[in-house]
């Protein structure tokens, strides 16, 4: 159990007590790591005012114990399905209501326990413990720092490695691999490496297509520690001659990016911020070339909240984390997305994020 | 769309049709993708007797296109949500009843069609895609016989690259890369190496324990093809001089293994393959050390049906593949598991993987 899993649980307690809810029942396996410090799966956190139970299996006995003594554990019997036994644990713990996690259970869970459980109310809750993820406490922030760190230094091997022969598939492979010579416990996502026209897909996968067969390529990429923490980070490195082209795309890209992590402080939306970013690539005439949103949250989940969209209503809190990522995507041409992870500070921001991004700089081979 | 998908979708019609449902909605994405071939995310598939449509949004436009162009798609909307999105077109389709997954839907979404739809009944199943899943088809077999490839050449690498002083995170770094550079996708799970005492724990996290700090090192493995089909194997290796410990309780495992897999054919209960293997380690005083099932179906899940487990019931058919992985857990010595990936055969079976296995040669450095 890490030190502030009793203050995350006591923040959720808070949550709960706004919705009138005496406990609450957390499926989610990365909620439930959140809050215990356990590692393991298959294992279901009951809080309630007194108690934290972590209801799991005899794989995980010894487990529990090193990971959060404190806790109380509920280890069922291998005869005795999951249902089962949180349905008799419940009932032992004299609620009248418990809150459930209404995305991150399934109805056939919540059936089973609707069936069991006709003296207490279960209570679909959406997003509390994701709502507490968003802002990060110091020791994530510093097991952020770390997965950065290992990004960061698989990309620097990897840059220096790079040959025109190498395929997207290759660079791929290398970047993982020496991510994890670094510690990190493996790349937080597919890794993107998208060679010229490739760039423009977002999403791009990586093929056989050979580094040097364009002017640039797209590296997204990131690595995850091993306490699950997430980095994210996109570059474009070109070779030969750096077209104009390329130039304008980047510039602008670029541009967008920097005015937008300028704006990031506590107080302002996240709407707003996307806007600052997306008004820069639409007066350069790209508006319908950047058609995702502008970043996200990162932490214990790739993708997690805030999420920085043109839609987006949340407010800017010291702790969260974000990337910005705009892009600008050209059909048969490729694309430009450049991301970085920034920390939301009480003053402003602050960039985690330290691989160079000036054109001039970004070349390999 | 691989050619198989229409039958695939006929089969899943003709188990709907057993439950009186005219039609289904089938949200597990590795469901979607078995019975479609799309390998995209977010996207749900609703099948009926003359229609196969998948809701996704414009990030896959393009990618149904390519990868299954018969299929009809419904592209959302950005302004729209994935929910909304669903009641919409399921409500156009003229259903009086649909099923959908019970153990794969969110109570979130089945609150949101149950308000949505209100002259449809909306009728939850168990397991059904899963049940056609058990049975591999020709191709499927042939994406398994790829990933146990990927994984039997990248172990071969491991092994002659060993020396004591590497850890058993670097092992489990080198395997996973030395599999991706055979093609793999990557590993199909987070690979086991655990030196002497770690190999008592079935599911041990690679340390930085050193390979040569004790004489022997369990490695439990497998790679996950392009396509999404898992391999598992599990070796045991030893270096310096034999004990006559493990000689013995690696050859109880063996004996046990060897006599499970030969008992392997069509109309044989899982579990009467498991109590072969079980009853074999219970006569040599070791049945209170092997506390796992004896093994699962693998596929497009690391873990799948059928379980050969003392409770399974499940008769094996010809297409099932299911590994076969005695263990035997000696806490503050160590453990041996051999595993093997087994399919079965009209005639009997065939042991898909081919790493040596007798303890003679199992020796490293």
């Amino acid at each position: 159990m890490s030190a502030s899993s009793p203050v995350r649980c006591k923040r959720l307690l808070r949550l709960l007590k706004k919705q009138q809810l005496e406990a609450m029942l957390v499926s989610n396996p990365v909620n439930v790591s959140y809050l215990t410090g356990f590692t393991g799966e298959d294992s279901l956190l009951i809080l309630t005012k007194d108690r934290s139970i972590l209801l799991s299996d005899s794989r995980f006995e010894t487990q529990i114990q090193e990971e959060c003594p404190e806790l109380e554990a509920d280890i069922r019997t291998s005869g005795q399905s999951l249902y089962q036994a949180l349905s008799k644990l419940i009932s032992k713990l004299n609620l009248s209501g418990i809150g459930f996690e209404a995305s991150e259970t399934s109805f056939a869970m919540w059936q089973q326990l609707d069936s069991d459980l006709k003296n207490i109310s279960l209570v679909p809750t959406r997003g509390l413990v994701e709502e507490l993820r968003q802002v990060k406490d110091a020791g994530e922030i510093a097991e952020l720092r770390e997965a950065i760190e290992q990004a960061e230094k698989g990309f620097a091997v990897l840059q220096a490695s790079l040959v025109p022969d190498m395929t997207e598939q290759e660079a791929a492979n290398e970047l993982e691999h020496t991510m994890r010579r670094f510690g990190a416990k493996g790349a937080s996502f597919d890794t993107i490496v998208a060679v010229g026209t490739r760039a423009a897909l977002p999403h791009a996968r990586p093929t056989s297509r050979k580094l040097g067969e364009a002017g640039f390529v797209l590296i997204d990429w990131g690595a995850v520690n091993q306490t699950g923490y997430h980095s994210d980070l996109t570059r474009v490195l070109w070779t030969g001659r750096l077209s104009s082209k390329l130039t304008k795309v980047y510039n602008v890209t670029l541009e967008a990016q920097q005015k937008a992590i300028a704006a990031v402080r506590p107080g302002i939306s996240c709407r707003e911020v996307d806007r600052i970013a997306r008004s820069i690539i639409e007066n350069a005439g790209y508006g319908k070339k950047f058609g995702h949103g502008l970043g996200h949250g990162i932490g214990r989940d790739i993708h997690e909240g805030p999420r920085v969209s043109p839609g987006s209503e949340t407010i800017l809190e010291p702790g969260m984390v974000i990337t910005i990522e705009p892009g600008i995507y050209l059909p048969e041409w490729g694309g430009v997305r450049i991301e970085d992870d920034v920390l939301v500070t009480k003053e402003g921001y602050e960039v985690l994020t330290s691989v160079p991004k000036e054109l001039e700089i970004s070349r390999w081979g």
